[in-house]
């Protein structure tokens, strides 16, 4: 597993950045998925989860962290490739930063990347990373007022994974009402929820992975 | 109830800005505490415990936020005092944006004034509010790696709350594993397991909390 620091990109034009990346990887039928949330919203659980649903779809993990290489280890283990990124203290990955990343993986085939961004529900919302798909996790434990108090990240997201749903019956959380609140700031996004730990819920976020990595792929032909 | 804007402090020099409030504070007898966590941690909860376990220590809340004012009103609902600060997106309080929001406090002789901080691991412990403790918030679903995580914030607090230990029996936390990763980053560190929903606990940070707001008052009158 490697593990690698990247700071802040030099390079002011963030934006033009992302569009250049989401178009390499695009033309390499390679979807990454930007994955945001808070700390401890279980984005190792869910992608680990997935690496093992999922076994059709070579899937490698960028693991954005201050400091450490526990998450990375983790997929690694599921004989997934990880490669874990430092951020120099940064809150956030941008597209200069992703695409040191990215250059981190080896080409195994991989199709369906994941960047598991910096845990945080505030700047990683602000910088394009350059992924196709934009998907943020709110856990149960957390509060379904969370869309009232971070609007940018869900108006940002393609889909909004409500996780530990397991945990229900424990905590004050509902699940339409959270849902509703997501709705208001941005109407097209998707919302799962999910328990990664019973696999409750999971089928429906997979399949929509699987739809959108194909229209991805289709996309990318049809422009060859 | 007050919503106020505060946008980033324009002096450089933060260090100095929070010495002189900390002093300020300190000659009027007011101790203030700069609770800071990830969202969803239970801050609010755990102030609104506080509020009503110690009737005898007037309290204000500062609550800051990107956006909206449900935590300020949960408090106000209690009969304390409070002031919603919106930060204009920015993921931590400074000096100078501290200094704003207790200037916007009416003085109503409270002594104990919590800054809940935006709901975030990263960037407010980079930032001396000017605050007499520190003290942060770790949830039990957030799981007990994260001073392996974001190691600063434990290394800057004085005290850490592990907050809905009512929840252990439905999640893998080691409390004392935790702790001893905390301390390993700062020994001087108080830990706290406690439960604001039970009660359990919450005796063990109210007496540390009295004593440290008498400390700081005799210290003060020391120095008169």
């Amino acid at each position: 597993m490697k593990i690698i620091n990247v700071g802040a990109s030099v390079t002011a034009s963030n934006d033009r950045d992302a569009a250049l990346l989401r178009e390499e990887l695009r033309a390499k039928g390679q979807l990454m998925v930007n994955l945001m949330s808070a700390p401890g919203s279980g984005k190792t659980t869910l992608l680990s989860r997935l690496i093992k649903d999922m076994p059709e779809v070579k899937i490698a993990v960028m693991e954005a962290d201050i400091e450490s290489a526990v998450d990375a280890e983790r997929i690694e283990a599921l004989g997934a490739q990880a490669v874990q990124v430092h951020t120099d203290g940064m809150c956030h990955m941008d597209a200069g930063m992703t695409r040191a990343s990215l250059e981190a993986l080896e080409d195994d085939g991989a199709k369906l990347i994941f960047l598991e961004n910096v845990g945080n529900l505030i700047c990683p919302a602000e910088y394009d990373t350059g992924a196709g798909l934009d998907m943020m996790i709110l856990s149960v434990p957390e509060g379904d007022d969370k869309p009232l108090k971070y609007p940018l990240m869900f108006e940002k997201s393609n889909a909004l994974v409500i996780t530990k749903t397991d945990a229900l019956p424990y905590f004050r959380f509902d699940v339409e009402l959270c849902a509703a609140r997501a709705r208001k700031l941005n109407p097209a996004i998707r919302v799962f929820p999910v328990s990664a730990k019973t696999g409750d819920g999971m089928a429906e976020l997979e399949d929509w992975l699987r739809g959108k990595l194909a229209a991805w792929q289709a996309g990318a032909a049809k422009e060859a």
